[in-house]
């Protein structure tokens, strides 16, 4: 082995060893006090996007313009707001409405809740946003999931049926809480919680809530009267298969037609994109279609059940309705919690989806407040939970939005309906809005997605796994805590469990990379070099501890074979990004080991905070001195090798 | 700048860049199958301490031999003992025992059972230790605050002064439930969730618990009657001064004489380690004088309460008091698995300490083990919580133990004690028992300790602080639990914020370090050169995503000044040990963000399983391509800086 010796050194450039000679002082970072330090942390912790960098250098006068654009997004686009982009808007305000009013029927119904209260959450959310939010795609209100959420938690303590009024007192309620965690959550800048959902369990929850969701439209798709009030698998097929005799052959016949017929529409849309339109038009048509028909048939006599007459005019208040006290408060603020961060999620990675393809920029933090405010608002004035819609969104998106006008238009579309068009859909069947949500829901499963996940990483299908099989058999809100605890788990596990990793020498560099890795690389004699590839704190120094005195006592078992003993043990810590009080004590004692063992300890590179926390606790300055703290893993062996005779070596 | 400009070298040595130029390969990382992959990392999550390591290669009759002496360590050294090491180990057993029988007796009066109790659990669990534990040093027995928890936890829904029978049941089902868990977790190889107590969180835990343990004695010591059954500050303190009526003068006077007498000897024996046996002496002393004192002047009947008649003989069987149903059943499991943990991290952090001290090896999973199956057979045999006690262990080590010999010459005189020497203790006054556990668990507040924490670590601080006052206002479980926590989301912050840092050049050389660490560290015109300190997974990606980009967008912001264009953004790779499916998705999302501004993404080492991954999900090679893929920084910015033509730059 060449590198170590430096009387033998003809066979690759004398410079690079020239140049690894000159040793390079590691010095500790320059001294900031505590509460500048603290200052930082929590900057890039809660503010990492600086939203205050755009006000910087600026004129009083045009900072309170810049404020009030960054309250208002609508200010920074309004002014210069032209009649081409008006034109955009209306095409793709008036396709999302033909989505949004039949699909905002069927999500209330499947929040238990009244028809009409689908249609009010399409109006009032989506003005309110079109102010506030700082997407140009989003379409905004009700969503599957969280109505789905919403409906089956309340529904653990109220009946829909029996007490319909409490339970519509609750859903505002929980609306009420559910943007009131999601504003405070954007306001405290914990908009982080939102990742902890990740990819993998959010592809898993999807598909487990579709699949129950679906199931919940059998009731309507088979025309079952009585139907289990549980949500999972099990109870659900049961509920279907012993009550056989309640289906309803027209209602079975109508509901096969319009799903094949709103599949076949989706069908097509994906495959060319430009015919978008074909599945955002298909539930309107497939409402008109339907209600024609049984007017036509009088169909509602023949066992096809239908919505029944609907209540006319706009949103009424409902701030009178929001209950702050009482035995249902728990279930309200526990509802509100889950629906809120669940479609948060929803509003969010949509949001951040489309900005993404139109390179604009969407802030988290002032989005969860935007969605936040909406639905405190929308809670006040017969809404229930609602947020950006991925599927709504995505045809906003392809019919050519602009701006939040289009949201507007969505809006005021909704209006119409609301004030002149509610008499239409007393003769609407309830199966075609079974067959809508189920064609909407058909979505959410993702199975490219879940094989792409197989394909990387296997832990995280598993994590997807659990989400799905949790969704289905126990619960929604079980499958996705699940998946959210294991994810968190791995993540702990990963931090308890550091990668310690054996460096070589690639021949003629002073580069030096994983032995496993890196076939060529080589061992140098009396030298042990390793790698610590996180930051060390209480949960793993222990571990740490352990490895590092076996990767020694294993490195020493060796010894007998090249007959060189072991001089120096080299850690390499570019990537220990921190360390705390146990850390510290992790490299006292290490060292007092490595000793005990003839080797002395050198570290390598540490970072900036790691120098500072060893330099305090270091009173004698042990690991401090020159000789034993060098800045790459190069210079440290150059230096080193030159200070000891090495044994003539046999494993080159 | 000259290093990117190869036309104008001629002022640092050619040969560097000659080197750098020399551009080396980035290789996959040797194929692995998925199972032997999975193999290896349950290997370094469960067995970091490779257990069967010894075996290798041995011949089968060896094997089952250092299988026995696996399973009983006694084995280990057994056949070597020695009469010089059984005169060290008799010196020390009859030492620790002079501590452990009024010790004993003090802490089952903390854990609300009759003194004997305390006794019986000093004679059978150091025999169980002696064959199955691996430390030498560790002297076994009750302890105070797995004493004070248990009691505590129990009287939460039994009184021990209705109902001691109760009480004794559930304290034997409890010690049951808490071996079960510690044997389990050592089975289970789950002796990393001990790791989670942070050495900050147990010197705040342990502070507060002794100020707990300590106001109870005030019972004792000022002789009250009527005392609080809670454990808080503010409740024992309002008692103590609602009941001053109650006050003893003549208690007060005794335990006022003894404590000090106590606590002068303990000080004497830390300033001069050899007098050890002062302190350790002193309990028995203490007992002895304020006994003779009692029987002398009958002063049980001048208001000093004693223990009273003791039970004479042996550990009764008591596995027919176990109780594993009835409604208590909870209870008792809760109060197994938080004893249970505490005691088990008493015991093994001591078992280490020791180890290290002299240097030979304690196995934590199989202590654990070891630990459990003592409180199981314990619980049979009428003892509670039992572990190795740090105060007597230290004395064990100064008095020169060599072998677990000494917890059987210990065991040895408790039986001796019980069989013959009970009716002595019947004029032992309780206030002499409350003075010998305050100045036991005065050595449990370690303010140098804090003081260092406060020093390197301020959030840590707070964690200890959090511990400390969480024990002594809320309770002791709930202080534990909230520093856990805290310690846990610290963590979880940590990941959800890794830190990204801008590299320069160290001019003269191929190394690039931290700009706001080494000033004298240089930008390189064009280049972009970040460090990733943490892997990329689901919590950060979002983040990391939005970091990156505003580097990009303030590198921009001074292109204009320094009139060169942003070209390549490199991203140092070396400390970024894993990523999941969303740090896949981060690094494609990344790529197009970073081509659309006008820039290149090129990966700088990426470590094995990275590289891995990203092959897999990356079908057009658009990662691996030899331009965008270098194993240094130095090269790659040589090789980059040379395809492009840098204008004249100005920030030299």
């Amino acid at each position: 082995m060449e590198y170590s010796n430096s009387s033998n050194t003809d066979d690759h450039p004398q410079c690079c060893l020239e140049i690894a000679m000159e040793v390079h002082r590691v010095v500790p970072p320059p001294h900031e006090i505590a509460i500048r330090k603290l200052k930082t942390t929590l900057k890039e912790t809660f503010f990492p996007e600086d939203p205050l960098r755009q006000f910087k250098g600026q004129p009083a006068n045009k900072k309170w313009i810049l404020s009030a654009q960054y309250i208002f997004p609508i200010l920074q686009w309004g002014p210069t707001y032209s009649l081409n982009l008006f034109k955009s808007d209306v095409v793709s305000g008036l396709t999302i409405a033909s989505l949004a009013i039949p699909q905002g029927i069927s999500y209330a119904k499947l929040a238990n809740l009244p028809p009409i209260v689908g249609l009010y959450s399409s109006f009032v959310p989506p003005l309110v946003y079109a102010v506030l939010g700082s997407s140009r795609d989003l379409a905004v209100g009700p969503v599957s999931i969280a109505s789905l959420i919403l409906g089956s938690m309340l529904r653990q303590e109220v009946s829909p049926v029996n007490d319909p009024v409490l339970f519509l007192q609750l859903a505002f309620t929980s609306t009420f809480f559910a943007g009131f965690f999601q504003a405070s959550l954007g306001f405290l800048r914990l908009g982080l919680i939102v990742d902890f959902l990740s990819k993998a369990t959010l592809i898993g929850f999807m598909a487990g809530a579709a699949i129950i969701v679906s199931l919940q439209q059998l009731k309507a798709l088979l025309g079952i009267t009585h139907f289990t009030k549980k949500m999972g698998l099990v109870p659900v097929l049961s509920s279907v298969f012993h009550n056989t005799k309640e289906w309803s052959w027209q209602t079975i016949l109508m509901g096969f037609f319009f799903l094949v017929f709103l599949l076949l529409a989706r069908y097509f849309s994906i495959k060319k994109p430009k015919l978008f339109w074909v599945s955002a038009g298909a539930p309107l048509v497939s409402v008109i279609l339907s209600t024609l028909l049984v007017f036509a048939f009088k169909a509602q006599r023949h066992g096809i059940s239908v919505i029944g007459k609907l209540q006319q005019g706009l949103n009424p208040p409902s701030w009178n309705m929001l209950q702050f006290h009482g035995s249902h408060l728990g279930l309200s603020i526990k509802t509100g919690l889950v629906t809120g961060i669940i479609s948060l999620t929803e509003g969010v990675a949509v949001g951040r989806t489309f900005a993404a393809l139109k390179d604009y920029k969407v802030d988290g933090n002032k989005e969860m407040m935007a969605i936040g405010l909406m639905n405190m608002i929308g809670s006040t004035t017969s809404c229930y939970v609602t947020t950006g819609a991925f599927s709504r969104s995505a045809v906003n998106h392809n019919a050519g939005a602009k701006t939040a006008v289009s949201n507007v238009i969505m809006s005021v579309t909704v209006m119409v309906t609301l004030l002149f068009l509610m008499p239409l859909f007393q003769y609407t069947p309830n199966v075609v809005l079974g067959a809508i949500i189920v064609s909407a829901v058909v979505g959410l499963i993702d199975i490219p997605a879940a094989c792409q996940i197989w394909k990387i990483d296997k832990f995280d299908f598993v994590v997807m796994l659990c989400a799905f099989f949790g969704v289905i058999f126990i619960s929604v809100q079980d499958g996705l805590a699940i998946a959210v605890g294991i994810s968190i788990f791995k993540i702990l596990l990963q931090i308890t469990r550091p990668k310690t990793v054996m460096l070589g020498n690639i021949p003629g560099t002073n580069i030096f990379r994983d032995l496993d890795h890196y076939k060529e690389s080589m061992k140098i004699p009396g030298f042990l070099i390793l790698s610590i590839e996180a930051p060390i704190n209480f949960a793993n120094s222990t571990y740490l501890n352990e490895r590092v005195l076996r990767w020694i006592d294993e490195y020493k078992g060796e010894d007998h074979k090249t007959q060189s003993s072991l001089r120096f043990v080299l850690l390499e810590m570019s990537a220990v990004s921190g360390i705390d009080t146990s850390g510290v004590s992790f490299f006292k004692e290490l060292k007092k080991m490595v000793e005990k063992k003839g080797a002395e300890l050198v570290l390598v590179n540490p970072l900036g905070e790691v120098m500072e926390k060893l330099k305090k606790s270091d009173e004698s300055g042990e690991f401090m001195r020159p000789d034993c703290l060098y800045l790459t893993v190069g210079e440290a062996v150059a230096t080193l090798s030159a200070t000891i005779k090495v044994q003539p070596s046999t494993d080159v």
